[in-house]
């Protein structure tokens, strides 16, 4: 479940609004939103996904409506507190088709976005029972808000990244080799926790050769001497994400390991400098890519240079060679070159950055360099 | 992350070739799955749902693929293990189009199945690439497979209830008065994961007037004498779940709260001896009930009397009125009738049982009793 982010119900009837106000814009009649980060944005309260649709209808003009299962409405009235006067509460029984009363709900709209999250078997009864309304994804218009942070939800972040970067600089503090993958990262879960998230996300440990695969699950790999260690690790707290990944060498690394580390911290401090509003996404991307490429390792980069964070870990905007996209003051993303030479070793380094009217703010601020541990 | 379930390479061969089959068997020219349960069932692991689309396409006839972003290569190597000889893995680069990727493997396929919980984004990006194929759930021919356990699978649902049961038994021994449901809660997940659980993964504790929210989230109310708890909690172990609820209440029982805590325990009781292949669904239902109904409180027995369990918490078959379907051997699932006296106190009495040849058995063996805790 998200975690409720308690913000007061004016943010929620803003949010509310702006969502009809995206449908409006984007010539949508209304918006289907199912139990996700979304539905939590709007209603500031998460929902479970389950196999009973829970549907809130935001229309572009008129009176919302929210579809749940009977059983869910206590707790729905509960959360909504005062909201649930302004949200129209449809409760319907095990045996009701509860797509029917989206249909009902809709009024003839004929043209719907869906929450970009929806599950298949919901879309494909809704496309059967909608027909023939046009279907299209509802993930811009509510991404057009959620990309867009307020001083409040930067507030949020800069917590998450802080209790992020507490845990990183405890666990690096420690001995490491002689443990185990897996240990490590339920000691890294543990620090999450300590330093003030609500929910230990992610805590990958990749050693020696692992670190060179980016989303490696840590496992019973002993960490030794001379073996990197990337760690990307993070959580939720107050509703945010925190996300941040430095890298460790067991001893003092060779020559090569250093060199390549060198280009890879430049790639990405040059990549946060590059912040400013009306940079393209894509540039950022570039400007990392084109110092790795240029120190001949360009091949060994393969993946995008960052994703946006806010409710969830990975949203919108994505700093990725395909996104045209001008980055604007609010926008929210990590910044993590990495480079990974298959069956040798692995580096990244990640930090989250706001991007201000004046430019890039780091959210992170432990040190990039590479991290000797014992 | 779905934990992974271990079993052998023969074991998920002969998944792959049952979900060709169960496709054929249903017209379908090929199945589109995404990272879900229903994945990690098919392939071993659980691969996390992302923006960035991994989809493994089982076709009808010929060899399997497992489309990915190339950055989860290597994991999905590793964890693959022998079973990657038999997938043609295709990585797809950042700036790839993975949506082609999947028309161009699903080779001219007309009636495709897509994944019950695959993202609308998908979804929809899907319909538009593949026009003029036919689109429908797959769920009917996943469930078909995954709703009849294996031996295997049975003794890791009875590992996970006896887990259970271990942190309910532990929990209700303690004194609950004067504590928060908060921190009962967290309390039951240390249970939980003491007994032997992977992951805890709920633990509603719902006190006084909230035990009449069936899904009420545990909050700051105190619980004290005279007060009715509802406790529902599970987890998961070897990748399987666990889901069971007893009803608790603080010091002696009211004899109207006593009756009415009998009459529920009948209908718990006579639905779980209804339990033999061939018997409908919508009977198990109705045999909880009618006695529920009979005792003047149907209209307090708001929700079905039960769900599957296996890898999902919630799956195939469900206890509903609306489903005509027979039991057969294999089948597992919940049987948990509740009522619930909105503003007052509410009940449930919640077993994991398996349809055998022979009849119901019950996976959670701790008494049905209304217990009574300081």
């Amino acid at each position: 479940m998200t975690p409720s982010a308690e913000f007061t119900p004016a943010t929620h009837r803003r949010r509310l609004a702006g969502a009809a106000a995206a449908a409006r814009d984007r010539g949508l009649d209304a918006l289907l939103i199912t139990p996700s980060p979304d539905y939590a944005y709007l209603l500031g309260y998460g929902a479970p996904a389950l196999e009973r649709l829970t549907c809130l209808v935001v229309p572009a003009e008129g009176e919302v409506t929210l579809i749940l299962p009977r059983l869910e409405e206590p707790l729905a009235r509960h959360e909504l507190g005062e909201l649930a006067d302004e949200v129209e509460l449809i409760p319907w029984d095990e045996t009701d088709d509860p797509i029917r009363l989206v249909r009902q709900y809709l009024d003839g709209a004929l043209r719907v976005g869906l929450q970009d999250q929806m599950w298949a078997r919901f879309v494909l009864r809704l496309r059967a029972a909608l027909d023939p309304a046009e279907l299209v994804e509802a993930g811009p218009a509510m991404s057009a808000m959620r990309r867009i942070k307020d001083a409040d939800e930067v507030e949020r972040l800069g917590a998450a990244a802080a209790a992020a970067d507490a845990a990183m600089s405890a666990i690096t503090s420690e001995r490491l080799s002689g443990r185990t993958e897996i240990d490590v990262s339920r000691r890294i879960r543990e620090l999450l926790i300590e330093a003030g998230h609500e929910a230990a996300g992610f805590a990958i440990v990749a050693s020696g050769p692992n670190s060179a695969s980016p989303h490696h699950v840590p496992g019973s790999r002993m960490i030794e001497p001379g073996d990197a260690i990337v760690l990307d690790i993070g959580g939720s707290r107050a509703g945010y994400a925190s996300d941040t990944s430095r890298t460790a060498f067991v001893g003092e690394p060779p020559a090569e390991v250093a060199a390549l580390y060198g280009v890879l911290r430049e790639a990405q401090a040059a990549a946060c400098l590059a912040v400013q509003p009306g940079v393209a996404c894509s540039e950022i991307d570039a400007t990392a890519r084109r110092i790795i490429d240029d120190a001949g390792y360009g091949d060994a980069f393969i993946h995008r240079t960052g994703h946006g964070i806010g409710m969830e870990t990975h949203e919108e905007p994505y700093l990725v060679a395909s996104n045209p996209d001008p980055l604007v003051a609010g926008n929210a993303f990590s910044i993590e070159p990495g480079i990974y030479l298959s069956g040798r070793w692995g580096a990244r380094i990640e930090d989250i950055v706001v991007c201000t009217e004046s430019g890039g703010t780091r959210l992170n601020t432990t040190s990039t360099e590479l991290i000797e541990v014992e």
